[in-house]
C-alpha cells in the first residue's frame, strides 16, 4: 500500500501544535500532509521535524484563493475542505489533530491510512446487503441469495471510519453520558445502502477527490454564520446523496483511530443549538431530494443541490440563502483549481 | 431473559436424529421446542430426554391443516413454517439441526436465544443509519448529527443471526471456495435500512410471530417444485417489504451459532439451477413493490404481495401462479389457527 504514497494526501485541520503527530509518524510520514490552520494566521504552528508537508493559514487561503475565499469557513474545522480543494491528489484522508493510532484487539497499531485505501479501492455494494459484511475482504464473499449482477459492486467514493475511546456524541448526549467510552471494536467495514443517509464524522475519513471531492465541501459554517459543528454532517448528507445519484458508494467501518478527549460539551450546545432543531427538517428533505438524470458528474450534482438548497431551505433561516450561495462559489473554485483533464489522445 | 420463557417457541425443522439438541440442552430446556419432521411421515425422529416438545409429521400437518396443508412444503426446510403457524407464543426461534452452539471470542458460550430476545425486545432504526451500530445496546448510543425525533426508534420485527464456521454460500460459491470457512465475530447488530433488502438466512432466525408471523411464509417449495433453496430468501424478501411498509424493523448481525458442515455443493447446484437466474428477476422486482396505504396490517401486506406475484411474475414461470396461490392459502391458514385477540374491555 505504501505504493500509493503518490495518491494519498493527508489534510488536517488544526489550531495549534500538532504533536499528535509523533503516533503517526510511521503511517504518515510516507505521504504528503496538508495542514490547514484555522482562526488567528500570526500564530505560529509547529510540527514535527520529518514529514512532508505544506501549511496554509488564512492568509494564505485569502492570497491563493482571492474572493472566492469566502466560501471556505473560520473558526469551524470546515476549512480543512480547502486541502481538498489544492490537492492534486487521488485520495484524500482526513484526521482531526486529537486522534492518535488505536490498536487492534491483538494489541497491533492500526494502519488508518491503508485501512482506507484498501476501502476504497475495493468495490462497494449499495444495492443489496451482504449479511457476512465487506465481500470483497479475505475470507469473506457474497452469500447465498445474493444477485450475481449486482456482485461487480460499484466503485467506493467514501471511506468513513470510527473511534475509539471518546465517541462522537452531540452535546446532548455528552451531557447525559459524560462517562460513556466507545471500547468494542467491531471487525467490519459495511456499505451503506443506496437511499440512506448517515451521519458523517470528519474526524476520520477518506475519499477518492476525482469521484466525490467536488461534494465534499463541508459548508459556510462557523464564525460569524448561525450553523456550527454540521459541517462534516451537511457534507455526509450532500455527498450521499451524490453518491446514490452517481451510482458510487460509501463504507463505514474499519479503520478505528483513538479520539483523546471529548469537547467541552457546554460550548458544543452553544454552538450545536440551531443545528439540533434545523437537523430535524434538513435529513428528511435531503432524504427526499430527487436529482435529473442530466447531472451526470459530482459538479453538476452540486450545482443542482445547491439550488434545491436556495428554494427550499431558505423558509428555516436565510443563512441558507448564503449557504447555497458559498456551494455554488465552492464550485467555481474547485473547477478554477482542478481543470478537467485532456482528453486521452486518439 | 429466562423469563421470556412463556413467549418463545424454537422450531426446528429436521429429518433425522436431533442430537444436536444436547450442545443446547443448556440454552433450549427452559423452551418449548416445535418439531417439524419433514420426508418420510413413518420414520422415527429421536429426541434426547428433558426436553419439552412437540413434534409433527407429514401425517399431522395434513390432519390439522385439512386441505391447506397444500401451502406447506414437502422436502424442504420451507415445512418450517408449520411450526410458525401453530405456534400460540409471540416469539419464534427457528434453527437448523446442523447447527451448534458457538463461542464469543473470550471463550464464552453464545445463548442465541437470549441475544435474539434482546434484538426482539429493543427497537429498529430503519430511517437513518447509526454508525456505532446498535445504539440501545450498552455502552453505545446515537451518534452526533442523528435526529432527536428518530431515537425512539420502531418495534423490531425480526432478527437474523449469523454463523461461524461453513458460511451461508450458494452451490457457485461453495464450489470456488471449498475450504473457506467463516471465522471472524463481528461484535455488531445492525438494523437494516429501509428499502433495503437481503439475504435473509433461515438457518438461525428469530421474529415477532404477531408483527410479522404472517409474512413468515417460506412459500411452496422443494419437492415437486421448480424453486429450492430459496425458501428463507423469498420470506426475507417479502418479510422485509412488509416490515418496511408497516414501519418495522428488521436488524442482522449477532448471535452467531456454529454452522457444522456444509451441505453437497453439487446437490445444491441442482436444486438452486432455477433460482440463480430467477433471484436477478424477483429481486429488482420485490424491490421495486409499493403497497398500497390501505394495506395496515401484516395479513393485507401479504394477500396484495401474493396478487402482485401473480400479476407479475407469471411471465417468468407458470410456477409463481401456484406460489400465488399457496400464499393466498397460507394466510388463510394463518387466519384460521391465529383469529384476532378479542379487544379489551373498555
Amino acid at each position: 500500500m505504501a505504493l500509493m504514497k503518490d495518491e494519498v494526501d493527508i489534510v488536517i485541520p488544526t489550531i495549534r501544535t500538532l504533536d499528535f503527530l509523533e503516533s503517526w509518524r510511521p503511517f504518515f510520514q510516507p505521504y504528503h500532509l496538508i495542514i490547514v490552520q484555522d482562526g488567528d494566521p500570526s500564530k505560529t504552528i509547529k510540527v514535527p521535524e520529518g514529514f512532508d508537508y505544506d501549511l496554509y493559514n488564512r492568509d494564505d487561503i485569502n492570497r491563493i484563493l482571492g474572493p472566492k475565499a469566502s466560501c471556505i469557513s473560520y473558526k469551524e474545522s470546515a476549512c480543512r475542505c480547502f486541502g481538498f480543494l489544492i490537492s492534486k491528489k487521488k485520495y484524500i484522508f482526513t484526521i482531526d489533530d486529537d486522534c492518535f493510532v488505536a490498536k487492534d484487539p491483538s494489541g497491533k497499531e492500526i494502519n488508518a491510512v491503508e485501512q482506507h485505501v484498501r476501502n476504497l479501492i475495493t468495490p462497494s455494494t449499495p444495492f443489496f446487503f451482504n449479511t457476512l459484511y465487506d465481500p470483497y475482504r479475505e475470507g469473506a464473499d457474497f452469500v447465498r441469495g445474493y444477485p450475481f449482477s449486482m456482485r461487480s459492486g460499484v466503485p467506493t467514493a467514501v471511506s468513513h471510519g470510527l473511534w475509539l475511546n471518546i465517541p462522537d456524541y452531540d452535546a446532548p448526549t455528552q451531557l447525559v453520558k459524560p462517562r460513556e467510552r466507545s471500547t468494542r471494536y467491531v471487525d467490519a467495514v459495511i456499505t451503506i445502502p443506496k437511499g440512506t443517509l448517515y451521519p458523517m464524522c470528519g474526524m476520520n475519513l477518506a475519499f477518492d477527490r476525482e469521484l466525490i471531492g467536488p461534494a465534499m465541501y463541508f459548508g459556510l459554517l462557523g464564525d460569524g454564520q448561525p450553523f456550527k459543528r454540521y459541517d462534516d454532517m451537511l457534507a455526509g448528507w450532500l455527498s450521499k446523496v451524490v453518491c446514490d445519484h452517481l451510482g458510487l458508494g460509501v463504507k463505514t467501518g474499519l479503520p478505528y483511530l483513538w479520539h483523546s478527549k471529548a469537547s467541552d460539551p457546554f460550548v458544543n450546545l452553544k454552538k450545536e443549538f440551531n443545528g439540533l432543531f434545523w437537523q430535524e427538517e434538513l435529513i428528511p428533505f435531503f432524504q427526499s431530494v430527487v436529482l435529473p438524470k442530466e447531472c451526470t458528474t459530482a459538479q453538476q450534482c452540486y450545482l443542482e443541490l445547491a439550488k434545491l438548497v436556495k428554494e427550499n431551505l431558505a423558509s428555516i433561516d436565510p443563512y441558507f440563502i448564503r449557504l447555497a450561495d458559498a456551494m455554488v462559489t465552492w464550485i467555481e473554485a474547485w473547477d478554477e483549481f482542478n481543470p478537467p483533464k485532456p482528453a486521452a489522445a486518439s
